[in-house]
């Protein structure tokens, strides 16, 4: 099939696109580059060496008989552009990583925080106004995420796969039943975003039949795939940094350097975790599942595993022997929770999971050791703050 | 009080503001003009004379003793402008009416969904964040829209003032009970937007400790106050128009000229009608009653009585002898719907509603009759579809 992958260059973008090019599929990557980008304003760099876009795009042509090609396009600002090429291309599907995806990025100040909104917002309704404007029934598979469900207390109940099964009880004593999209609580400004494109979805779905699959993915950890394996020029990013680096591979680099794993308050914080390779074949199998036309918006449950945050950094420490340096949490979130997920979808399409016991010390020995000497200590701190008066506790340390 | 009045040249913002003013306030309005210009884009003026915000505010000064101040400024685009009036000023509470406001306007084309996506989730952040990097306690007072929750089949239950008591069914039997923000369904792009402010209201409110009151408004009628009928100047718009012109305001001037009144679908669908004289009244009364800090969004049906579209007509043909005109219905909605509404807050702080019964001849006589001379017959259509078969739907008629 033709897909259309929008932020193709970033994280889960490139090794997504050079998946589904491996699988066969004719794919086309629309990036503007932001990801690149911002880290020249922030001063750092993946930890793995990563060639450009160009370089990466040869590689692969090198590699497979199935080159992919490029355009260089902001989709939340560039209306027209994107209009026209969907028109022109007719893409059977749509796989949209185009949003500013890290959390402690969207709360550093009231400048981030407003582009991450702004970027986000109006690139998910770019897409969905221009395949309305087209007249295609292009299927959209969308990166979302697992904290659109929060973190708080779930009382043990189990994460469905989006939408929550309800009584309201009524003055009369009887109660009827419904079944909603779970309610919202994002913790930061770009989790925010992701449940404002749940609304964007559920408008869209119901009132232009325009089909969509949500994927609620966990925290992504590992770097490359079979397919980006195959020549150092497809190599993936590795965020370490207080920014975009995501915990576990936070701590696989810290581990590796003999830098103690920075646990940010009591490590009592549960999250949903997957393999990169893992995603990557998630997205493959949303693409190969569509949902029918007239089917509500299809949500997976993008994840493999759940864990304590303090219970990961012990079993690094224990692999590596690390240690753990607990510092003050600079978010504003409960202290501990349960986190009970329904993930049954994507089993049953086949997913075989890669498990953090039989991933872990790989990670560990090919990428953060061989890479150590690229490593800026100095970026490795959490330096945003979620609210003023976190920032004054951070600051007194 | 010190108060910010957003889009205080609008339906809405103007009569507010000079309430407010009346009152005794000291209100500093700020708008873009944007409703102006819209009119300047369609073709199409207000039935009433409206002076500029310039003679607006002389003559306000001229019978008052309260003069208010204008600021020229457009919140979804200049942050730093926002940002130092906030600090400058320090307003106690700012009234937030700074949205694109019209349903069949959002359902043009792709530019207007676009724009109003864009203005008005940009606009409300822009002002939540100005607020938290100000570091000051300013009140939000937000001018929702009933539209939140959706005009299916509530089946008989009564709508709550923005949080729905449910239960959630366990595997094992149990149930728990939650309070959850009512679940949302926006009927167009621009209800679709209220929606998302409410989950950026949700968000900043848990988040920074951000003061709101939501105020979910239904279909306003009417056109002046007490306060802007002290000075022909401070006349307030009245759209008649397919896009802009609201269900009752329109049947009362369409019956003015003798032009069949037109009703889109069977009439069946049941809406919340309040007058311009109680929204302001009800604004007023929410800035005099603020939540406490800590307290979650304070939401507010700002309603005082519901009708099914077609029994309007009717008692409006029956008042003024015009016919009833059936069309093709644009929008994409349930044919016919209940909608029992819950604002026992706005009772219970003291509003004292303006009826239908007592009202409606009033406008039609002082109003609508006043100036026919003034109406532009071609503008009555409604032209926006919200789907592209409906679209075709209405070509044929």
């Amino acid at each position: 099939m033709k897909i259309f992958v929008l932020g193709g260059d970033g994280f889960c973008g490139w090794p997504c696109s050079v998946n589904l090019a491996d699988q066969g599929h004719d794919v086309v990557i629309l990036d503007n580059l932001s990801r690149r980008k911002i880290d020249i304003d922030l001063e750092v760099e993946s930890l793995t060496p990563i060639s450009s876009i160009g370089d990466r795009l040869k590689a692969w042509e090198e590699v497979s008989n199935n080159p992919m090609r490029f355009i260089q396009l902001d989709i939340a600002k560039e209306y027209q552009r994107l209009l026209d090429l969907i028109i022109d291309e007719k893409p059977d599907s749509i796989v949209h990583f185009a949003e500013q995806r890290a959390a402690p990025y969207s709360m550093k100040s009231s400048s981030t925080k407003r582009y991450t909104v702004d970027n986000n917002v109006n690139g998910t309704h770019n897409l969905l106004a221009a395949i309305v404007e087209s007249g295609l029934d292009v299927h959209i598979v969308h990166l979302g995420t697992m904290g659109v469900y929060g973190y708080g207390s779930h009382r043990g109940a189990t994460i469905p796969e989006g939408y929550l099964k309800v009584e309201v009880p009524q003055p009369d004593g009887t109660r009827f039943e419904e079944e909603i999209l779970h309610p919202a609580s994002p913790g930061s400004v770009y989790h925010m975003t992701k449940t404002l494109d749940q609304l964007l979805f559920l408008y869209y779905n119901k009132n232009d039949n325009i089909r969509i699959t949500d994927l609620h993915q966990g925290i992504v950890w590992g770097t490359n795939t079979k397919a980006t394996l195959k020549d150092p020029r497809l190599t993936n990013r590795f965020d370490y940094d207080g920014d975009y680096g995501t915990v576990l591979n936070r701590f696989l680099m810290q581990a590796a350097i003999n830098y103690p794993l920075t646990v940010h308050g009591t490590g009592g914080q549960t999250r949903a975790f997957i393999h990169i390779e893992d995603s990557v074949k998630c997205v493959q199998l949303a693409l190969e599942n569509p949902p029918q036309s007239g089917e509500r918006v299809k949500i997976f449950n993008q994840m493999t595993e759940s864990h304590q945050v303090g219970e990961l950094a012990k079993k690094v420490a224990e692999l590596t022997n690390a240690t753990i340096n607990y510092l003050p949490n600079p978010r504003n979130e409960a202290v501990e929770n349960d986190l009970i997920v329904d993930n049954k979808c994507f089993l049953e399409l086949g997913l075989n999971p890669t498990t953090l016991d039989n991933g872990l010390l790989t990670e560990v020995v090919d990428v953060a050791k061989r890479w150590t000497d690229r490593c800026d200590q100095k970026r490795i701190p959490c330096i945003s703050a979620w609210t003023s008066s976190q920032a004054k506790a951070i600051k007194k340390t």
